[in-house]
């Protein structure tokens, strides 16, 4: 196989190419974001049959970095980076769920949800985090970055989480900024328990994201927000894997949460990429969920606008997406206009009350799935997805991050929310008599 | 590939033999526990060249319901289930983490981690109950369970959990029996959002135990708890799993942490398994790893017992390992004997201060994972196990289940624990040369 090479060009256009090692989050001539360019050309060289048989044979294998599925695409991801410099928890490889009893109740025999929240850290962010991590130990290797570099990142969630555990398998030293009083220490205890450097800063979230951007420009720490292309290059993966897990077939329909929609972004590569390729020869549609209290691209969408404006994100439990202002609007913008996209929302009724029937059929979800879910409850209703479509669902953190949101559900203590599928413990006297009463009485989930 | 076949017989050695399809949960004719048997002939009629080759044919590829760890090896756990019937949510394949950094702390260079919370539900618990499940919708389909059955378990953790989850998928009703003010809310919202109907009874856990039983003798519901054989079926493909991800080595040592002891039964049936039908030729060392506040087992094993006698389990954060009285510690003992088996202990202090350092390098273990990693600490400082020993630990539930006790630790709020390896938030001005200061005076955690 031949040797494949790819480097950083603006995404608006700008002519320069970088290195992936080079310490660069954003142009150098414009100052606009950055993408990872692959030679395409080169890739064509190998024929589509070829990749996906090399790609199947790698899948969950024993060869080191092969067996995550992100590094098992390593030639269509970040070609260079040596083997003994990958940290990698064995990323991708979620199952992709067929939600039989949950598409049935919604008239639909095809409905899978692919569940990347099952990973190491608990959500999607480990696919893109660990390009990110291995780039900078393949930096530090080639003395572009200083062998005690620090990573950072602004983040209250999965992003802090992800890059914390991979700084800590790595030995890197990993920094946390967050703005002090608005973050529970329950949303810490991932990167705390991980040995991070976590930064209670006394400002806002935009605060922590000036001062952690001002840092990497001074070289005083690598940037790991989602600013950085890396991360796509990872998360692009799952597009890649959901159509392998269908033999190569591509489903109509990917439908996505997002906030700062880097993950629309990564979609859209790794469907494009494949086109490019010929390795599939049509692109799915995409839905963009956006949680009705923090829902920038959906009013974008609505007004048919070609640009997002910023707006003030209100409170959701949707916390991972509750952002008013994204940083990749233009990367997803571009993704809505080539897989013919929608963008829809769900406030915070109907986020919690997808959750809930979810739950009752078995999967287990967070309320960004949530909002996936009751988008496409909407697309079914409008029409706009067929019965006989294959939709896949991205979920995209473990439903075990979020105990307190389903607690107050299942106690009826969220404020904001009506919790009409509520299920409740009961209380009885040690009397197997009583209890065999009780247990006569259930209905069957099935015929209810 | 010949047809093959599992039957029920007793543990102890009485005669009869029944069908996986008939709810029995003890000998009929001693009431000693079961287990499954397999007809070893039969199997050993495929080479073991051919049986690693199907293994790997299948693992996690596409092919229905194959790409289940569990189901991946069907002809060895439950033969006869139609694959339509078969309830899998993609068990297994879990990583098997080298564990580089926390093995050089203690001099391995060879130490191994398998992921088994980062599951459907977050514990390894899915293994067994997708065989379970699956087996009850058999013995609907044959009329011998009614068609509404109710499948019930007594538990307030990961067993609830898997049983609620599985159920959900299928369709099924699920009973919970739980001592009420016993457990709190966080431990049943899996349960609860899954659906289940739980009942909380003014009794303690063994009340619960007793009437579980007695409505599953009535066949009012199906008995989920480990006592039930099937479990174990599943929960052993760990065994066969881990050897597959060493391309078909045993290792030196299997250290596992235990309550019930059901999965040390597990662990040394996959491996006996494999011994019989040729796949190996050598047993690894088993290390069964108690807290010490609830150590039947090893109080048995230190005083050359050659049963165990009931303790009362005192309050440990390895909450799902608190158990007294296990039912499987004549199926462990036999384990034991086979494994050249040892038995360690550890303390809250040493449990806690397990699971802080393993965080440091990147893993996000559960309490019970830190009593294994504990109990592995002092084997190693003793001796009993060597620098070049190839060791794995069984993880058994995912970290995430566990936010309380890893925020009580870095908040030091843990009565009974020395967080000497706390790590806080620390709190700063917004501004940025405070930060940079804080920044530059971080140790590596490489050097540190």
């Amino acid at each position: 196989m031949a040797r494949h090479k790819a480097l950083f060009r603006c995404f608006a256009g700008c002519d320069g190419r970088y290195e992936l090692t080079e310490p660069l989050y954003r142009c150098p001539e414009c100052a606009g974001l950055l993408m990872v360019d692959h030679d395409i050309d080169a890739l064509r060289e190998t024929s589509p049959a070829a990749w996906m048989k090399l790609f199947d044979d790698r899948y969950k294998r024993t060869a080191w970095p092969y067996g995550s599925g992100v590094w098992g695409k390593r030639e269509w991801v970040a070609p260079e980076v040596p083997d003994d410099l990958i940290v990698s928890t064995d990323e991708g490889g979620s199952n992709l769920f067929w939600a039989e009893r949950l598409g049935r109740e919604i008239g639909m025999g095809d409905l899978w949800v692919k569940q990347c929240g099952n990973a190491h850290s608990g959500s999607f962010k480990d696919l893109g985090m660990t390009v990110l991590v291995s780039v900078v130990r393949q930096a530090i290797s080639l003395g572009k970055l200083p062998r005690s570099c620090a990573v950072a990142c602004a983040s209250t969630g999965d992003t802090s989480a992800a890059l914390a555990a991979y700084g800590a398998a790595a030995g890197l030293p990993v920094v946390v900024l967050l703005p002090r009083g608005l973050v529970s220490n329950a949303q810490l205890v991932q990167p705390l328990a991980h040995g991070a450097t976590v930064l209670a800063l006394e400002t806002d979230f935009d605060g922590c994201m000036t001062i952690v951007q001002e840092l990497s420009r001074r070289g005083l720490v690598y940037l790991a927000n989602s600013m950085n292309p890396l991360r796509i290059e990872g998360q692009k993966t799952v597009a890649i894997e959901i159509a392998q897990q269908f033999d190569w077939q591509v489903p109509d329909w990917v439908v996505l949460p997002s906030g700062n929609l880097g993950n629309a972004a990564a979609i859209h590569a790794g469907f494009e990429m494949m086109r490019a390729t010929g390795l599939i020869t049509r692109m799915p549609r995409l839905c963009v969920a956006q949680a009705a209290n923090a829902n920038p691209m959906y009013r974008a969408f609505a007004a048919g606008a070609s640009s997002v404006a910023p707006i003030a994100a209100e409170k959701t439990h949707a916390s991972a997406i509750q952002i008013g202002n994204p940083v990749s609007a233009p990367r997803a913008m571009a993704a809505l206009r080539a897989m013919d996209g929608v963008v829809e929302e769900a406030t915070e009724d109907e986020l919690a009350d997808a959750c809930a029937r979810a739950d009752r059929t078995g999967l287990y979800t967070c309320p960004h799935t949530g909002v996936a879910l009751a988008a496409l409850f909407k697309l079914r209703a409008k029409g706009i997805v067929n019965a006989t479509d294959r939709v896949v669902v991205i979920s995209t953190a473990s439903g075990l991050k979020f105990t307190e949101f389903k607690l107050g559900y299942h106690e009826d203590s969220l404020h904001d929310v009506r919790a009409s599928r509520r299920n409740a413990a009961r209380f009885l006297p040690a009397d197997v008599e009583r209890v065999a009463k009780e247990i006569a009485a259930i209905e069957s989930p099935v015929a209810s």
